[in-house]
C-alpha cells in the first residue's frame, strides 16, 4: 500500500537524544542532545529508555514551540516486550496514543502513520516517537550485560537513542510526501545474530514496490536510506535489488552511519533508536540545510521474539518507507 | 482524538475462531467456528495462536467473498512479546501490514485504524486482526500451565480466540461511523491479578471523551460494551462514570459475556481475543440481525509487561472506542 499525500504534512520539529557511544561516533557533531550517563539516573535500563523518549519529546516540542497539549496524537513503539518504554513515556502526558509494533522499522511506521493522520485531517498535529536502549535490548533479546557474553561479528549493536518527529498541517520546508507500508517477508534466516540478512529481503520488497507505485527511479532521490541493515544486510539488499534490475547507487544505512565499524559494533547499529536518531539528528537537519531535497527512509524490522527464536522459527522481516521532500 | 468518518466504512465480513471453553460458554451458540483441540495441531502454544488468527482471516475472507490478495492492508497485533502471533500469521499472505500494540484494546484500535484508512481513501479494503490464547498468555504473563499455580479471584481468564473484521468502501449494512483514540491512564494499580481495576479508569476517560466529542448520551446507543474489564473492573467503571455524572444503564462487558462466572474464570474473560470474539461472533451478527442499531465498543488494554511488574511499576491502562451503526 503506497500513500501519496494530497496535503503533505510538514515536519514542525524533529529531535533525538542519544547515548555516549553514539555521541562519540561519526555523527556525533550532529547530535545536539545526548546523555553521558546512559542510566539517565534511573534504577532499571527499561526506565532509562523511557526517560530517553521523554527527553526527545521535550526537545521536539520545544523546537516546534508547542506544549504537549497541542499534540493531537502520538504514534509510537519500541522493542521492549509489550512496548513498555513508549507506554510509560506517553503516560506522563495524557495525550491520545496509538501503540505500534514494527520492531526496528518503528520510526518510519510511526512517521507514516502520523503523516497519514494529518494528511487525512484527523489531527492537525501528530507526533511519531520511538527509541531503543542498548542495555534494555541486550536483556530483552540476548543476555543481561553482566553475563559478559561474546558477540558474533554479524551481530549488530543496539543504538541507545530516542527520536521524536512532530508533524502538522502548517506551511513548512520539509514534508512527508508519500510512503509505503511494508509486507512481512521471511526467506528462512534463523540466525538471531544476523538480523541484517533477515531484514534485507523486506527492504528490497518495499523499495521495489515504492519505486513502482510512484513511478520513480532510485536516481530521483538524493539518498535512499535503510534503517539498520548494517554492513551484512546492506550488501545483501544491494545484491537483491540488482537481481531485480534496480541499481542503488545512493544507498546509505543508518546502522552503518552511526558507528565506526572499527568500534567493536559488529555489523553496525540497530534498534528503533538507530533510524530514529539518524533521521532526527542527521537527515532532517540535512534536508533543512538544503544538502538533500528528496529522500526515502526505509526503516527495517525483524519481527521475531526470544520465544519464537528458541522454538526454532525463522525471522520475518518488514520494512516501511517514508519519503521526505523539501518544498 | 475523536474521528467522525465522512464515508463510514462498511463491515464486509467479521469472523472469529474460539477455543473449546469459549464454545461451551454462554455465547457458544453464536460462535460458528471453534476448535476442540486448542493446540490446533501445533507444537507450541504460540504457534497455536497464529493458527487461530489464520483461521479467523480465512473465515472472514470467505464470508466477504474475497481472496487475501484483495485486502489492501492488515492492522493487527496480540499479547505475545514482540507481537509474534500476528507477525507470523500475516507472513503467510504477503499483504501490507501495520503492527499495533494496544494489549487487550487491540480489537478496537485495529478496527479504528482500518476504518480511518478506508475512510481517508488510502485503501479500498482493510482488515483488523487480533487474538489471544489462554496457554500462550499464561506463559507470557504468569506461569507456564504445567506449574499448576493457583489463581486469584480478581484474576481474569485469557480468552482463546481470534477475530478478523474486513472493512471496505462499498455499500453495506453495518458501518464503523466514529471512534476515539485512547490516552494512557494510570491510577497506580500495581496488582497484576487485577487488570480490571487497572483498565477501568482508561475506559471511563475514553467513554467520557467520546460522548463529549460526539455530543451524544449513553442512551443514544443500544449498548456500550467494554472489552475485558470483567466483573471487578466493570463495577469500578460504572462508579467512576457515575462520579462524573454519567449513568451507564446499557453497559456490557465482553469479559463478563463470554464465560459464566461460576466457570472458574475469576473475574471474567480477558485478552485481545475476548473483545475480538465477542465483537465478531456476537455483536456484529446482532447488528446485522437488527437487534442493535448503534453501539460502542470500548476495548481496554493493560500496558504493563512482566519486566515492569517485577520492577514494581504500576499498570497503565488504555481504551479505544469504535462506534458501529446500522444504516
Amino acid at each position: 500500500m503506497t500513500l501519496q499525500f494530497k496535503n503533505p504534512p510538514a515536519v514542525a520539529a524533529a529531535a533525538c537524544v542519544v547515548g555516549k557511544k553514539e555521541k562519540e561516533g561519526p555523527l556525533g557533531a550532529w547530535f545536539e542532545h545526548y546523555v553521558d550517563d546512559t542510566t539517565l539516573g534511573e534504577k532499571t535500563w527499561e526506565k532509562s529508555e523511557t526517560a530517553l523518549q521523554l527527553g526527545a519529546v521535550d526537545k521536539a516540542a520545544e523546537q516546534a514551540g508547542l506544549s504537549l497539549a497541542d499534540i493531537g496524537v502520538f504514534f509510537g513503539g519500541d522493542l521492549q516486550a509489550q512496548c513498555t518504554a513508549t507506554a510509560y513515556a506517553v503516560r506522563d502526558f495524557a495525550r491520545p496514543f496509538v501503540g505500534l509494533y514494527g520492531a526496528c522499522s518503528t520510526m518510519s511506521l510511526s512517521l507514516l502513520s502520523a503523516a497519514a493522520c494529518v494528511d487525512a485531517g484527523f489531527a492537525g498535529t501528530a507526533a511519531a516517537l520511538t527509541s531503543s536502549h542498548f542495555a534494555a535490548a541486550e536483556r530483552q533479546f540476548r543476555f543481561p550485560l553482566v553475563y559478559g557474553s561474546q558477540r558474533c561479528p554479524t551481530a549488530q549493536w543496539t543504538v541507545t537513542g530516542a527520536g521524536c518527529v512532530i508533524l502538522n498541517n502548517q506551511p513548512g520546508g520539509v514534508r512527508v510526501s508519500s510512503g509505503t507500508v511494508g509486507r512481512v517477508v521471511d526467506l528462512g534466516v534463523c540466525d538471531i545474530n544476523n538480523m541484517g540478512a533477515a531484514m534485507a529481503p523486506a527492504a528490497a520488497d518495499t523499495i521495489e514496490r515504492h519505486l513502482a507505485a510512484t513511478g520513480t527511479l532510485p536516481s530521483d532521490y538524493d539518498i535512499i536510506a535503510t534503517g539498520d541493515l548494517g554492513s551484512t544486510g546492506s550488501d545483501i539488499l544491494l545484491e537483491l535489488l540488482q537481481k531485480r534490475g534496480i541499481e542503488l547507487n545512493n544507498h546509505a544505512d543508518c546502522g552503518k552511519l552511526i558507528y565506526s565499524l572499527e568500534d567493536d559494533v559488529g555489523a553496525g547499529g540497530s534498534g528503533c533508536g538507530c533510524s530514529a536518531s539518524v533521521l532526527c539528528g542527521y537527515f532532517i537537519p540535512k534536508l533543512i540545510k538544503g544538502d538533500y531535497r528528496r529522500m526515502l527512509l526505509c526503516a527495517t524490522g525483524a519481527l521475531m521474539s526470544v520465544a519464537t527464536f528458541q522454538q526454532g522459527e525463522s525471522i520475518p522481516g518488514i520494512a516501511h518507507i517514508v519519503e521526505l521532500t523539501v518544498q
